[in-house]
């Protein structure tokens, strides 16, 4: 069904013939890549959910399945690095499935040159990120290209949870009436790695958000929140998170866009670059979707945490329009928050 | 242990201070960075095991959990292309595990420009691996970097299966006495990938081994083979693989050179271009350690497949020396056939 509703979308895609840099943009490109020729080809039920993590039976058990792979340039940046990104991105869509993490594996793309101690340093930061998270990384692997044919390191992590009886995370259970929670302001990652990327200096550098969320999940469970649905705002940001699953679960969605916490750092730089602070990926954010009456009692939950004590209430689902997003913006009026076609930030994560 | 015989090994190691193309080349190069940087950072005890796949606990069955990034160029070549080999390849990593295939992931690394049409042939013959394996691959990530920053497609696929219980397949099970088998002949994947490499043209056309072994594992299985240590025979050949398992089971191995079977073609190839077949990958092999007294029953069930028709006993394992394996040449000679520490063919998965 949310195939169709992008195929049948308004704007006539332009058809291409090879890949280009917004087919890996989060945006409608990356969309119609995805069902043109991966769920094409598949075919897999547990594809064709296109949640973060798939959730597949394994002997009586539900595992959680995921995997990203990490392009970031730079490499480093304020608050993180590559590695940091690596293990807390893959830990996080294993949240978003509603499960506890439990494993990673790490696969290396190492180009001939790489400094040694910077590989190094990356993977003592792996080391780190996965220590905190309570997580293994179990298995691994190495393959070196020649100098030019990648560009320093790619990093694949892939992750297995285990999903607690009862718990189940997903768009199809978004009801109309749902209230629409994010965990914290949105935006930092991307102006992070663009600071270094561009050579910007702000008045007040921005750091980025990358954080896992994992114990944000567990305290809405434990708080004996029924969560509907959960998404990190990763590459495209909070539209494209919204977007998505509006178009997956069939509803419409209002937000509240002075509701949305967006530093007063992030909103300065995105205004000099001419940037969307909404479309702006995070790296330790994500959206909750819970019944409404549950949404004060889920947002304190949140906010016990220091990664989800910026978390607000942004908006509520609605019965449609099918898969459109409408903003309510600080002057009043009303907007659609659309899927962006073409690529904002490239090589974010 | 297995770390200390490696790093005490009587020829000392170049330091480098930047990846080398040999870092990737399965030798001792790969070793050395595999102990330096991932086991001292990350210091799994899974991890420490360095058998294919990690055997870990969920909830009381014991999942495998493997990972592999395919670099392979030319991305088609006689016998398969970079999308079977991403399935087959981590099917038998699994297989090698000890456990039944059930889950991939697939992450992509696309460079921009790569033609769309190109993706969808790999994407098909992905799907068709999988097919024929009889696993589904179920989540998935793709990412763009720009023209010039990657080499076209690197594909990840990770994997995760069951290993039944009883089942123990492991390096530190093997015991002197035991039969070493190969389950065909070997090099014809290294061959097939440099025949269109260099264009060359062999007499007879080089075809890549590529196949799941995971059948020829469930025939041992099935014929009651209390199976040891398996190993497929990829990067660094069936050299590698008795190398690896020398050093970590602690024992001596003897291997039989003229009972190693070595197509013609191959074998010719092979002195045209100066390698020895015993260094070359083979991406639809494997060794296995089984009780010297039940080596004729696993011989017989690797022979009813058609993958394993080649099947032979080609060696034993002796007390020691620890991490030696040597090989009786067909002069009758002896001499010992070390790990590499270059690099014989840069990129062949």
């Amino acid at each position: 069904m949310s195939a169709d509703l992008a195929l049948s979308c308004p704007v006539p895609l332009r058809r291409h013939t090879t890949v280009q840099l917004a087919h890996g943009g989060g945006g409608r490109l990356m969309r119609q890549l995805l069902e043109d020729i991966f769920l094409e080809a598949f075919r897999s039920p547990a594809l064709a959910e296109r949640h973060d993590g798939a959730v597949v039976p394994l002997g009586g058990q539900r595992l959680a399945f995921t995997t990203d792979s990490y392009v970031v340039t730079p490499r480093f940046f304020p608050g993180g690095d590559i590695g940091k990104l690596a293990v807390l991105g893959t830990v996080n869509d294993l949240a978003m499935a509603g499960a506890k993490p439990l494993y990673l594996s790490a696969g290396f793309i190492l180009e001939e040159g790489l400094p040694l101690d910077e590989l190094r340093r990356v993977v003592a930061s792996m080391r780190e990120a996965a220590r905190e998270c309570g997580v293994e990384i179990v298995t691994g692997d190495t393959k070196v290209v020649d100098k030019g044919k990648a560009d320093g390191l790619f990093i694949n992590t892939s992750g297995v949870g285990r999903v607690s009886e009862g718990v189940s995370v997903h768009p199809r259970r978004v009801r109309p009436g749902d209230a629409v929670l994010v965990s914290g302001d949105v935006g930092r990652h991307g102006i992070a790695v663009l600071s270094v990327r561009e050579g910007l200096a702000f008045e007040t550098p921005v750091e980025s958000d990358c954080a896992s969320l994992a114990p944000l999940v567990a305290a809405l469970f434990e708080a004996g929140v029924e969560v509907h649905c959960l998404r990190d705002t990763t590459r495209g940001g909070l539209a494209t998170a919204l977007n998505e699953i509006a178009l997956d679960a069939g509803v419409g969605l209002v937000v509240d866009e002075p509701a949305v916490p967006v530093d007063e750092s992030v909103a300065g730089a995105c205004e000099l670059l001419g940037l969307d602070a909404l479309y702006v990926a995070c790296e330790g954010r994500m959206v909750a979707f819970v019944p409404e009456p549950q949404a004060e009692r889920a947002l304190e939950a949140l906010r016990r945490h220091p990664v989800g004590a910026g978390a607000a209430c942004i908006g509520r689902v609605t019965e449609g329009p099918a898969g459109m997003v409408s903003l309510r913006t600080r002057l009043g009026g009303q907007r659609l928050l659309d899927l962006l076609s073409g690529e904002q930030l490239p090589r974010i994560c």
